[in-house]
């Protein structure tokens, strides 16, 4: 085979600050709320996607981290229809171009973390399923255009079409082509922004988001003030936090949301629970540790499940891992060309009494948990010469 | 010494349905909404208070389950203010009386259930305090007259002042004197009504519930949605149920209040847990079993810790204990005088393999727990003939 086109992207991963949990329109993903995300660093969190199109190819294909899934789900064949019907309108602009909306497609993507991290890597790979076929294609959409068409493959994975402050604006329009993600500010307006993710063991599956946030909407009595009064406050508070570059306000709405978040979850009936005891030891100890330090250094997310997203600024990093390294220190993840880590060990043994005492109440806290990801605000999709695909078959390498 | 009076009472526990969580004055302790609750048997958990007076007394005492306590906290002058305002006017109208109203008091309290078993005593020790000291100074009042005085010493104490099912409506007047605990319909309306309490062993102790209460009213975003629109909605159709003896409509209503209150409670700042992964747990299990019998033949409710009250009706007492007493079993406070619970073991064996196989999910459920209160409505306080106090010297027996 000779005639096959190959293009590939990375994406990145994007933890919510102000959370997407309610869906006013199911087929469509679009939202009951706008929602805002900082996007993390490929380095750690990324999808590589390579998209194939041949006339030879008698199939639609797809392989994720080395195995064959079924590819003629709803959500996908939703995404494939609107691209195609983009790259259609560019053919018939231009009869030069090859007919790629008439070929199949062959797709491979690979994260590079592992998938027993338990994080949602939906959105990063739905955001780099759109941008590598937007590249093979040519198409000529902007990416807050192409966020449209990820956003009905996975919600949130319109906030993965940026890096840096994402805002994923909820629209009003029915066919919900304005509701899509728009850059707040690139990484280099804040890039101090760090992260740290507290991968906390689960004993089984979580309720699906999809189906958690439906029963949300129809049972929690609580849930409309959150989407019609809170949640709209808050956009606009935390917007201009990021703006501002103003951490306190930025991390006291963050910690605030995610607990709104999971109170409706809490309220939807039958309950259904994200966080467990470990989850909630995490939640005091960030706030021991801000009281300790009479200023707001850290904020924690939690999505749909257990694990910790600790966001801080860098400069405040030692005064964090003085306490943070000492408690999570055995656990795998830390990185291995950071030989600084050491330097928090021995601050540690200079911190109070006080704290000392405090903190001696999580000395098992890490038990917990299974993995840190130390890692920060990143950058959008890029471009990449890395393929995944074998040039000569068109099948995975 | 021979001029003791001496009066003696028990009250008993109440467990709320629809829960008091918000105060709108914390002298007094008016709430910020109405709550019901059921009335548990003073059989298993009741506090029995004898109170005495005599002009030969040199200070207020208070003896709580054997031991001396300080009786001159804001709380207890407030309360016994009260009461020898109302005695002082009965001297007034009749000279003849003994002044009671000039002397001191001794008032020696016991429970009959242990302390260890963290269930909240204050409302019973309150209504029962209230409650013989009134018997002791022969106040005419009635019932919810006398409510408004306990409720001062602990707010949900107003609502141990009757059997059954209480109501304690808000009220509206600034001196709280339309605050009270009313009947909604007393134990005999619908006495198949059975408590099963789950003690769940607590790592430390919980923010006490005053302090937790006020953090919600001033920081929760949702709390004022609760209270101004769901609870007073909940208050109409939950006395209704109770009128109608319909239990599936008591207990979602029930079941959906306590996660509720809970959720408003991880939406205060900083959050405040109550539930622990063994709650979530009992919670799960509960919608489990109300699956499996395709009926709600149960009902979980938490107050401000991770005990779980179980509300269930006698004539499903099989259904439910074919599961829970299999699951629950090694624990201590089974009633020794019902040689009856080896037939749910019986009846457990004969149970679809479908609930075997989600039940033994929860195998290890009872590790979380120390002990199970098996128990029922119950009626108000009583009058008694036991006293606790020596006629000879007015102290503890």
């Amino acid at each position: 085979m000779t005639n096959i086109h190959i293009a590939s992207a990375t994406a990145p991963v994007n933890i919510a600050t102000l959370k997407y949990w309610g869906k006013r329109d199911k087929v469509l993903n679009l939202p009951t709320n706008s929602s805002i995300s900082v996007t993390l660093s490929q380095t750690d969190l990324r999808t590589l996607t390579s998209a194939a199109t041949s006339p030879t190819f008698t199939s639609n294909k797809l392989w994720l981290n080395g195995e064959e899934h079924p590819f003629n789900d709803a959500r996908s064949v939703q995404v494939l229809t609107h691209l195609k019907e983009l790259r259609k309108k560019l053919e018939l602009e231009n009869p030069a171009l090859p007919k790629f909306s008439e070929w199949y497609l062959h797709i491979v993507s690979e994260n590079n973390f592992p998938t027993a991290a338990g994080l949602a890597s939906s959105a990063a790979g739905l955001a780099a399923l759109v941008v590598s076929i937007a590249k093979l294609y040519q198409l000529p959409q902007s990416y807050s255009e192409l966020s449209v068409i990820a956003r009905m493959g996975s919600g949130s994975a319109c906030r993965s079409l940026f890096g840096g402050y994402v805002a994923w604006e909820m629209g009003q329009l029915q066919d919900g082509s304005d509701s899509k993600a728009v850059e707040i500010a690139p990484m280099e307006h804040w890039p101090q922004m760090k992260a740290l993710i507290l991968v906390v063991s689960a004993d089984k599956k979580d309720t699906p988001s999809t189906s958690g946030m439906q029963l949300t909407v129809q049972t929690s009595e609580l849930f409309k003030q959150r989407v019609d009064v809170v949640v709209p406050k808050r956009f606009k508070e935390m917007t201009q936090s990021i703006l501002d570059k103003n951490f306190a306000k930025f991390a006291e709405l963050t910690m605030k949301d995610s607990n709104s978040f999971h109170a409706t979850c809490l309220d939807s009936f039958p309950p259904i629970f994200y966080m467990n005891d470990t989850s909630k030891k995490i939640i005091k100890l960030c706030h021991h540790i801000n009281t300790y330090y009479n200023e707001t250094i850290v904020a924690y997310t939690f999505d749909a499940g257990p694990n910790a997203v600790l966001y801080y600024l860098q400069k405040n990093e030692t005064k964090l891992f003085n306490i943070i390294y000492k408690l999570f220190e055995k656990l795998p993840g830390w990185k291995s060309d950071r030989a600084n880590y050491k330097q928090f060990l021995d601050q540690y043994t200079k911190l109070d009494k006080s704290v000392l005492n405090i903190l001696d109440n999580f000395n098992d806290i890490y038990k917990g948990c299974s993995r840190v990801i130390d890692t920060q605000v990143g950058p959008g999709p890029q471009s990449t010469n890395e393929c995944l695909i074998n040039k000569e078959n068109g099948l995975p390498k």
